[in-house]
C-alpha cells in the first residue's frame, strides 16, 4: 500500500476523524475493474459534479452539498466540476472551474491545478472548460450515469441533455451500465467508507445522549433538534445534517416523516409525552441515521414500555438475525412478529400472530419498512433494480421496504422497527368492513392514540458472520430511564 | 382595525415572537393600491410559490424555504403553492396541494380548505389543481412576476413557461409592472415587516454575544458557527440562517465571502488573530445581517485597534448622517473617508484625503459596498432598476454598492463599512505602474496582511428625522474587551 498523503485528507480539527482521499481512489479503482469485469474497459466514464444552486432568482447561495455519486468518485468539496475516468488506463482526471482573479477577493484564494490534483489524489486536473473537448477527443465509448433512483423514482442526470446531444448519441454509452455498476458497489462499504460511516454514527449517537439529558417537559420540540446539530457540528465536525431532523412528541411521533416546513418540530414536550427523535448528521457527506426514543418526564407509562419492549424485542432479534444471506423481507417479518407479539400480550390485539402476518395488521402498526441501505445518502442506493436482485413486495407494509435483496457483507443498513398508532390507519382497520377489524381490541388502542409511537433505529455493518451496530444510545427501559435520570452513557 | 385572530399567527413558543397574518393581508392590500394607482387596478395578480425540492435524483427534501416575494404577499410555510390577488375586488385566492390520505401517515394530518383560509387570513383557498382552470376563466388581465433581480441579475419565474403558454401572450401582462410594483413595497417595510426584523436582529444580537463569550484561541472557526446557530434556534426559533455564517480568523477575513462550502470556516483559531464574524438568522422569512470582530485573545492588538477603530468611526458617522433624502452612495463616501483617515493616522497612507477619494484609494481596503436593503431576503430586492433611481455606479467599490437610492423612511438597511488586507488588491495597488502606489507605506501594509480585515454591521430602520439600529452588540474597543473579560451585556 502506498503511503498515504497527509495532504489529501478531509478532517475538521481537533478530535476529528482524517479520511484519506485514497478512499475515492480505491472507489475509482474499484469502478474500472467491475467495468473491465463486464467486458466495459474500453471506454471512459464521464461525470457531472453538482452545481452551486441560488435560491430562487435572489443571489443567495444555499451551502453546497455534492452530488452522491459524485462525491462517492471523487470526494470533490466544490461545486460546479466535472470528472473522467478512463477505464483503460485507470487515469482520473478532475475537471475544476477556471476563475476569475476577483474571485480571490470574495470567496478565497485560487488554487492551482497542481495542488488540486494533489488535494484529491487525481491524475491529472483540467478546467470546467475543457471537459466538452476532452470527451469530443476520445475516441473511445464514454459511459454516462443513467438510472432511476428506486427510493424517488428519479432519473439522474447523466453529463445533461446539452453536453449529451453535444457528444452524439453514437459515442455516449446512455444505457444503465456505469449506473449499475456504480450503484451496485455503492451497497457493498469498503472499510475505508465503513470507518467514515462508524465515526458518523458515533458522534450522531453522542449527540443524542446529549439530547436526551437535556429532554425536560416544557422545552419545544425545536430545541432537540437545534441541539442535536450544534452537538454534531461543534464537536465532531458535521456540519450537514443526513435529514430533516424529526422531534415528535407525543401524538406527532405518529406522523412518521414530522419536521418538515409544514410541521416544522414546533410543538412544546408535555409531561408523559413519548418524544420520537430521528436525528443524524453526515461527515465528509457518509451519513447517520438514528432514532430514539424517550419519555419526557423521565419515567415510561406502563402503556408507552409495552409499546417500547415490543419494538425493543423486535430490534434485537433483527440485530441478532442479521447475516450474510438473509433476505431483507425475512427480516421485516420477524420484527413485525414480535411487535405483534407485544400488542397481543398487552392487549391491544387478539388472536393466532401467524394469521395476522398473514393479512398483514402488522402494516397498521409499522407502516415503514425495516431500514435501508444507509451511505453517501441516507436512503442510500440500489435497494432495488439491480440485475439479479428481487423486485418490490406488493403487500402492504412489505411494498414500503426500501429493499427486498439479500443481505452481504460490506452492507451497511438502518435497522429501525417501530410501532405508532396512526389515525387514519387505525380508523381503516377499526372501520365496518375491514377485513382485521376482529383482532383489535378497540378501547385499548383507542386510549393509546395520543401516545404516537416508537421507533428504534440503529446503523449496523454487515460482517463476515452477522452484523455489528455502530449506533450506541441507551436502549433498554432502565438505560434510557437512568441517562434520563443523570447516569453516564455508555 | 379588526380584531386579530390568535390563529392567524406564525410564533414559536415560549417568548417567540407572534407575529399576525395581517402582516400579510396588508401587503396584499398595499399591492392593490398601488396597482390601482398606476392604472393596473382591472387586473389579478398571479404569483406561483416556491417548490419543494429533492436533492439530485434522490428523495432526500431538503428544508422547504418559500420564495420571497410569495412569502411577502402570503406568508405560506409549505411549498407548492399558488396564489392570486383580486385588483378589482381586493379578493385573494390561495391553492393548496390536493393531498392522498396517504399523506397523513408520513406527514401529517391533512388540512381543509376552511382551516387553510383562517390561518392565512385569505378570502379562499382552492386546491393547486384548479389554478391554471381559475386563470383560464377570469375575464381580464393576468399580472405576473417578470424582472431581474439586481444582485443576482436571475429574472424571476413569473407562472412558469408551460402555464404562461397555456394561458397564452394576450391574456398575460408579461411586462415589469407587477414586479415593479411589489419590488418598490417591499424597500418600504411597514411597522408589521419592522417589528420582525427587529426581533431577527435582537436575538442575532445575544447571539452574537453568546459567541462572542465563548470565543478562545484554539478554537475551530465553524464552533462558533454552530454556537450562533444553535442559539438563534434554540432561544429564539429561529431554524433558518439568514445566509451561510462566516466565521474568519487572522488572514481569512479579507475573503469577503469566507465560509461556503470550499472555505468552510474549518480553520483553527490562534492567540492573536482578529475574528470576523458575519452570521444572522431568520424569524419567519425576515432577515437578520449582523457582524462582529473580535480579537481571539480577549485584547486589540495596537495596530488592529488603529483598523477597528477607524471602521468605527465609519460605522458612527454612517449612522448618524442616515436619513430620508440621504444619497446612499454619499454614505458610502463618507464611511471611505474615515476609513482612509484611519490609515493615515496610522502610518499605512500617506498623502491627501480628498486626492485619495478621488483616485479610488478607499477601494483597496473595502472593495464592498456600505451595505444593502434588508428583509424577506438578506439582499432585499430593489437596489437598482425602479423607475426614477439611480444607475449603478462605474467606479472601484461604488460600483459594489447594491443601490445608489436616496434613503426614505421605512427603508431597513445593513450599514457594514470594513477595511481589509486583501493580497490581490493590495498586490495590484503596489505594484509598478500603480497610480496609487505611491499613497501606500508598503513596510506597514504588508506587516499587516495576515490581520484580515474587520467588518461592522448593524440593521438599522430609517426613521423620519435619522435612523435607529436594531443591533445590540459590544462596540467600542472597550466594551468588546469587557465583554470577552466576562462583563454583563448590554
Amino acid at each position: 500500500m502506498r503511503a498515504e498523503s497527509a495532504r489529501a485528507t478531509f478532517e475538521r480539527g481537533q478530535d476529528t476523524l482524517r479520511v484519506s482521499y485514497e478512499l475515492h481512489r480505491e472507489n475509482r479503482a474499484r469502478a474500472v475493474e467491475a467495468m473491465r469485469a463486464r467486458g466495459d474497459g474500453d471506454g471512459v466514464v464521464a461525470m457531472t459534479g453538482g452545481r452551486q444552486t441560488r435560491r430562487y432568482s435572489t443571489d443567495n447561495e444555499p451551502l453546497f452539498r455534492q452530488e452522491s455519486y459524485f462525491h462517492w468518485m471523487f470526494g470533490v468539496l466544490e461545486g460546479d466540476c466535472h470528472g473522467a475516468l478512463d477505464a483503460r488506463t485507470g487515469k482520473s482526471t478532475l475537471f475544476v472551474p477556471r476563475l476569475p482573479q476577483e474571485y480571490a477577493i470574495w470567496m478565497g484564494a485560487i488554487e492551482t491545478r497542481e495542488s488540486f490534483a494533489e488535494r484529491y489524489l487525481v491524475d491529472e486536473v483540467m478546467y470546467a472548460d475543457e471537459f466538452e473537448g476532452y470527451l469530443k477527443a476520445l475516441d473511445t465509448k464514454i459511459y454516462v450515469l443513467k438510472g432511476v433512483n428506486s427510493d424517488s423514482g428519479d432519473v439522474t442526470d447523466g453529463l445533461g441533455a446539452e453536453l449529451e446531444a453535444a457528444l452524439g448519441a453514437t459515442k455516449i454509452d446512455a444505457t444503465d451500465a456505469l449506473f449499475n455498476v456504480i450503484t451496485e458497489l455503492r451497497t457493498v462499504k469498503t472499510a475505508r467508507e465503513q470507518e467514515v460511516l462508524k465515526y458518523a454514527s458515533k458522534i450522531s449517537s453522542m449527540a443524542h445522549v446529549e439530547v436526551i439529558r437535556s429532554l425536560k417537559p416544557g422545552m419545544m420540540e425545536y430545541q432537540l433538534e437545534s441541539l442535536f446539530k450544534h452537538t454534531c457540528y461543534s464537536r465532531g465536525g458535521m456540519r450537514n445534517e443526513s435529514y430533516t431532523s424529526i422531534c415528535a412528541a407525543g401524538k406527532n411521533g405518529a406522523t412518521l416523516h414530522y419536521g418538515h416546513a409544514g410541521a416544522p418540530n414546533s410543538a412544546q414536550i408535555k409531561e408523559g409525552d413519548l418524544v420520537l427523535m430521528d436525528m443524524g448528521a453526515e461527515y465528509h457527506c457518509y451519513a447517520a441515521d438514528i432514532t430514539t426514543t424517550v419519555p419526557a418526564g423521565g419515567k415510561f407509562t406502563p402503556d408507552a414500555k409495552i409499546i417500547y419492549e415490543g419494538v425493543l424485542a423486535a430490534h434485537q432479534a433483527v440485530l441478532k438475525a442479521l447475516k450474510p444471506g438473509c433476505a431483507w423481507l425475512d427480516l421485516q417479518r420477524l420484527a413485525e412478529t414480535h411487535i405483534l407479539r407485544a400488542l397481543v400480550d398487552g392487549g391491544f390485539l387478539v388472536g393466532d400472530i401467524d394469521e395476522m402476518m398473514a393479512k398483514r395488521v402488522s402494516a397498521t402498526f409499522m407502516p415503514h419498512g425495516l431500514g435501508h441501505h444507509l451511505g453517501v445518502d441516507t436512503h442510500d442506493v440500489g435497494g432495488y433494480g439491480l440485475p439479479g436482485t428481487p423486485a418490490r413486495s406488493t403487500e402492504p407494509g412489505l411494498k414500503n421496504c426500501r429493499t427486498a435483496s439479500l443481505m452481504k457483507e460490506g452492507n451497511v443498513m438502518t435497522i429501525e422497527p417501530g410501532c405508532y398508532f396512526i389515525d387514519v390507519l387505525l380508523d381503516r382497520a377499526l372501520a365496518d368492513g375491514s377485513d382485521i377489524k376482529q383482532y383489535f381490541v378497540a378501547d385499548r388502542v383507542n386510549a393509546c392514540r395520543s401516545m404516537g409511537g416508537v421507533r428504534l433505529e440503529d446503523n449496523v455493518v454487515v460482517t463476515a458472520d452477522g452484523c455489528q451496530s455502530w449506533t450506541s444510545v441507551p436502549r433498554t427501559v432502565a438505560e434510557v430511564e437512568a441517562v434520563m435520570a443523570g447516569a453516564s452513557w455508555p
